[in-house]
C-alpha cells in the first residue's frame, strides 16, 4: 500500500493525516502550532507523532513523500516566508527540518494551492485539465489550474485572487491597499457589509438582535434562510463582488469549473444562486453558459490535510 | 535546413512567411483576404503562393508545419469561429482547408496567442517559463505563458485581458459590456480619452490642431513628445487605467516579464514612464519590484507572421 502524509500548519493547530492514494485518511493528528517557538521543535514533535501513527498501521506501506500545505508557502524553495500568522519569523526551510526525520520527498505550497491540488486529485477537479479552487475564509485564496498544471507562477506566489482590486478606493485592506476582493468576499468582508448595511439603514431584521461587533457568517447565513430581507441583500451584494471577479479571472484563464470552498461557501444556494445569475451577467459572451461553479467536494476538516498529502500523489505523476 | 510557415489571416491582409527555427523570413507574400468570398479559394491562392515560393529556395529544405493566427481562432479545434471582421461567416475549418495542399501538420490560433508564442520562440520571452504578452492595437489582446506552456484554457478562448472589466459601468464596448480594459488601453481607447479629454477642459493643447473625429494615436503619441501638458495627461491616464489591469492579472499568474506590443507601446517611454509607476503602486507586496514590463522584441509587421510560424516550432518541442 502507497501512502501519503499531508501536514497543515496553521495559525493555531497544525493538523496531519496519513492518506491512501484514494484519499483514506488511516490515521491524524495535531499539534498545538503556537507552543513551539523553534520551528526545530515543531518539526520533531510532528515527525514523532507521525512515526508513531506509521507504526500502528496494520497493513505494510511505502511512504512515497510528504505534502505540507502553510501560509506563505514556497513551492520552489520548500519555505515558508514571512507568515504574519506564525510564531516563526523570517524564512523557515520546511524541508530541510523534515529531511532530518524522513527519507522520503517532501513538497511544500501554501494552503489555497494545497486545496486546488486537494481538488484535482481527490475531489470534483479529478481529470479537468482547467479550472480554479476559491477559498472564501477568514481571507479569500485561490488556486488555478491550466494546461493539467498548477500555476505558481515564476515565485510560487501565484493565485492571490483575494488580492486583486475589484473596487477603486475601496474598504481598506490587511496588504496596506484598497478595495481587494478578500475585503468584500471573506467571511470578514461579509460582516463588515452586515455591518455597514445595518448602520446604513433602520430596517428591521434578524440581525439587530446580535450585537454588531459579535456578527458571524453564520448568523448572516441563517438569517437569510429565515427570510430575513437585509440578510439576503447582503448575500446578494457579496455574491456580486464576487461574480465580477470571477468572472475577469475566467477572461484570463477560461476555465471549466470554479469549485468554492470555506466558509462562506456553507450559505450554500443562498449564495450560489445569486452568484450564478451576476457571474453569467459579467461574463464576456466567449464564456457564457460555459463555467461551472460548485462547492467543493472536499469538507473543511479535512480539506487542508487532504491537500497537502496530495501535493505528493500530484508530484510524482 | 528546417522551415515553418507563418500565416496570418486579417481583416484587410494576409500575410505569410516562410520562416527558419531562428525566425529568418526567407521569403514572404501577402494576398487581400476581401477578394475571397470562400475560404476554399482563399487556402486554394494562399497554397499555391506558399508552394510557389518553396520552389525558388536555394538550398534543399524540410517543411516541418504550418502555423495560422487568426481572429477567433480556435487552437483545439483548428478552425476560426465567428469572427467578425472577415468575408466568412459561421465556422472554418483551416485545418481541413489547409491539408489539401500541404502534407504537415498545421496549427491555428488567434493573433493575441501567435503573438505571443512568437516572443517565447523568437523574442524576449525566450527561456522564460512565467511572462505575459498584451498587444494595444485597435483593441486589446494577451497571451498567458504559464510552466512554459500557453495558457489556452477548456475551449481555447484564454487571454482575453482586453475584455476584463476595469471600470463597473464604465465605457460602452464593441462586445456588449462596459468598462473592459480595452474601452481605455487601445489606441481607439486612448482616441476616446482625448476626445473626452478635449472636450472636458478647454486648456490649450497642439491637439485642437485636429478635428477631433480624425484624431490617432500618433497625434497624441506626437503632441506628448513635443511637451503638450494635455497629451501627456492623457497618456498618464491610459497608463493608469493599464497598470490596473496588469496588477490585477500579476496576481493570477505571478509572470516574470510582461512585454506589450502594437501601436500604443509606439509611444515608448512616454506611455512605460507611468505605466511603471502605476503598476508598482497598485501591486499587492508580494510581486513590487520583481516584474520587468519591456516593449515586445518582435517588430510589429513581422510579428504576426512570426508568431503564426513559431507554433509550429513550440508544438513540435
Amino acid at each position: 500500500m502507497e501512502l501519503s502524509i499531508g501536514i497543515d500548519i496553521g495559525g493555531t493547530n497544525s493538523p496531519f493525516g496519513i492518506v491512501t492514494a484514494e484519499g483514506e485518511v488511516l490515521a491524524n493528528g495535531s499539534i498545538k502550532t503556537g507552543e513551539y517557538t523553534q520551528p526545530e521543535d515543531f518539526a520533531k514533535t510532528m515527525s514523532g507523532l507521525i512515526h508513531a501513527e506509521l507504526e500502528k498501521l496494520d497493513s505494510s506501506y511505502t511512504l512515497k513523500g510528504i505534502g505540507i500545505g502553510a501560509p506563505n508557502g514556497n513551492h520552489f524553495q520548500g519555505t515558508i516566508e514571512f507568515a504574519p500568522n506564525l510564531p516563526w519569523k523570517g524564512v523557515v526551510n520546511l524541508i530541510f527540518l523534515f529531511q532530518q526525520f524522513f527519507d522520503v520527498p517532501i513538497y511544500v505550497t501554501n494552503d489555497a494551492n494545497a486545496a486546488t491540488i486537494g481538488e484535482f486529485v481527490y475531489g470534483k477537479g479529478k481529470g479537468l485539465k482547467d479550472f480554479m479552487v476559491v477559498t472564501l475564509g477568514t481571507g479569500v485564496g485561490s488556486g488555478f489550474v491550466s494546461n493539467g498544471e498548477l500555476i505558481y507562477g515564476h515565485d510560487s506566489f501565484a493565485g492571490e485572487l483575494g488580492h486583486t482590486i475589484i473596487v477603486e478606493d475601496g474598504r481598506d485592506c490587511a496588504c496596506g491597499r484598497r478595495g481587494c476582493l478578500e475585503t468584500y468576499a471573506s467571511v470578514t468582508g461579509l460582516i463588515r457589509t452586515t455591518q455597514i448595511m445595518l448602520a446604513k439603514s433602520s430596517r428591521k431584521s434578524l440581525l439587530r438582535e446580535t450585537p454588531a461587533d459579535q456578527l458571524t457568517g453564520k448568523h448572516v447565513g441563517d438569517a437569510a434562510a429565515q427570510g430575513d430581507a437585509l440578510a439576503l441583500e447582503i448575500l446578494d451584494y457579496t455574491a456580486k463582488r464576487l461574480a465580477f471577479s470571477l468572472a475577469n479571472a475566467v477572461a484570463i484563464t477560461s476555465p471549466q469549473a470554479i469549485f468554492l470552498f470555506g466558509g462562506m461557501a456553507r450559505a450554500g444556494d443562498l449564495l450560489l444562486g445569486p452568484l450564478k445569475r451576476y457571474f453569467e451577467d459579467y461574463l464576456l459572451y466567449l464564456y457564457k453558459n460555459k463555467v461551472l461553479i460548485e462547492i467543493s467536494a472536499l469538507t473543511e476538516q479535512n480539506a487542508a490535510v487532504l491537500g497537502a498529502s496530495a501535493l505528493v500523489w500530484h508530484e510524482l505523476q
